[in-house]
C-alpha cells in the first residue's frame, strides 16, 4: 500500500486522487466536528465550501452550520464547535456544514475512489476502514489557510502509524508522510501539549474554544467513520 | 526571534524574506557540497539557475561545476558529489554551480537580508552564525522537484534546535517549524537511517552516490558557514 500525505488543502491537485481512497483531515475542527455529528446521530453533513452555497442548499428541517476564522456565521444554526453537535441539535437531520479549510478539502478530494474524514477521535477506526477498501491513499491535510496545520500533520502520522499496526508488508509512503509519522512519535506522549501549543490551538484557547482544543485532543475515543456517498458524509 | 520554516522553493515566496536572514538548505547536495567546496578553499561559489547561465557566466580560470537529477552535466568539470570538490580542484578558484533545486532555492531567498547556506554538517556553527545577525529567521528547505524532501526538513529541526540552545528567550516558529523541531527530536538518535531511507537518498545510492549520503548525513562536522555576498557565497 502507498500512502502520499499533501501538507494542506492549496498543495491538492486533482489527478492525486485518482483510484484511491482519500483521507481529509481536518482536526481543529472541521473533521472532529463531523465526527461528533454523526455521533450524535445526524443523518448526514452537506459539506459545502461558500456561505451562499450553504444558504442555497438548505431544505426545511435541515441544520445550517459552519464558521469563519474560528466564528460561527451569523444567522446559522450551529458553528463550528462539536460540543454544539448535540443529539437534541442533529439527531435524524441532515447538517449542511461550510469551514474555511474542512469543507474545501473535502471538495478537493472528491476525485477519489472513497472519501473518509479523519480526526485525532476516530484514528484507529479510519485506518480500518481505509485498510478494508484496498486502494492507495492520499491524506490531505486541511492546513489552515493554504499553510501546514500541525494538528493535521500529527493526525496524519497518527494515522500512519494505526496502518502500520495493521498492515504486514510494509507501507511506503512520500517524504512528507514520513516525516509526519516522526512527528506524531514525538508527540504521542504529549499531545495535548502540542495540540494546544498549534496557531489554530491558541486561537481557538484565545476566543475561548479551549474545550473544543481539549474534546479533538483525545486520540481513538470514537468508532464513527465519515464516509461521502454523492454529496453527503455519512457513517461508514 | 520568530522562525518561519518553508517546506519547499515552489511555497516561497519573496515577500517572505523581506528584512530577514533566510538559511537554505539544500542536504543532498546543494549546500553540503557548497561546505565541502568553501572547506577545500574555493574562493566563492556562484549559485545560478540554469545550464545555459553557468555555462554564459563562466570565465577563464573557474570551475564549472553542476547536476541535473542527480547526475553530472555533459561538459563541466565537476557534478555536485562534495567528495569532488576536492582542494586540487577548487582551491582559490570561483565554482559557478547550478542543480535542480538548491540554487534555485538560493535565488529565492536573495530578497532576504542575509543569506546563509545551511546542511547538517554545518548546523550549529550555521545557527550561531544565524543568531549574530539578530535578525527573523527564514528556514528554507530546497525540496525536490517542487515537493518536500525528508532530510531537508531534519535539518531545518536541527537547526531549530540549535538555536534553542542558544538563545535565552522562547523561539517562536511557524506550525511547520514546530512539525521539523519534532521530526529531528524523534530522529536524531538514528539519522543515518532517515536520511538513507529518503527519496533522494535512496536515489542517490542507487546511483552509486551512497558515500555522499553518509557525508551529508554526519551532523556538525563543519564550521564553515557559506554566506551570500553579491552573487557569491564565501566562508562567513
Amino acid at each position: 500500500m502507498q500512502i502520499e500525505v499533501i501538507s494542506n488543502v492549496n498543495e491538492a491537485q486533482a489527478e492525486r486522487f485518482s483510484h484511491r481512497t482519500a483521507i481529509v483531515i481536518d482536526v481543529l475542527r472541521a473533521t472532529s466536528t463531523i465526527v461528533a455529528a454523526l455521533s450524535a446521530g445526524a443523518a448526514g453533513i452537506v459539506p459545502v465550501e461558500t456561505v451562499l452555497e450553504a444558504r442555497a442548499l438548505l431544505c426545511e428541517g435541515q441544520v445550517l452550520a459552519g464558521e469563519r476564522f474560528c466564528r460561527k456565521i451569523p444567522g446559522f444554526d450551529l458553528g463550528n464547535s462539536p460540543e454544539e453537535f448535540t443529539a437534541e441539535a442533529v439527531r435524524g437531520r441532515r447538517v449542511v456544514l461550510t469551514t474555511t479549510n474542512g469543507t474545501r478539502a473535502l471538495h478537493k478530494a472528491m476525485r477519489a475512489d472513497h472519501v473518509l474524514a479523519g480526526s485525532l477521535n476516530n484514528a484507529a477506526a479510519c485506518a480500518r476502514a481505509a485498510m478494508e477498501l484496498r486502494r492507495d491513499l492520499v491524506l490531505l491535510c486541511a492546513g489552515s489557510h493554504d499553510e501546514f496545520a500541525l494538528e493535521d500533520g500529527v493526525c496524519a502520522g497518527l494515522l500512519i502509524s494505526e496502518l502500520q499496526a495493521l498492515c504486514s508488508a510494509p507501507l511506503e509512503m512520500n517524504d512528507f508522510g514520513a516525516a509526519m509519522l516522526g512527528l506524531y512519535r514525538n508527540t504521542a506522549d504529549h499531545l495535548y501539549e502540542v495540540i494546544s501549543g498549534s496557531v489554530t490551538g491558541k486561537r481557538l484557547i484565545k476566543y475561548g474554544s479551549g474545550r473544543d482544543v481539549e474534546r479533538c485532543s483525545v486520540v481513538n475515543c470514537s468508532s464513527i467513520v465519515p464516509r461521502m456517498q454523492g454529496d453527503m458524509l455519512v457513517q461508514g
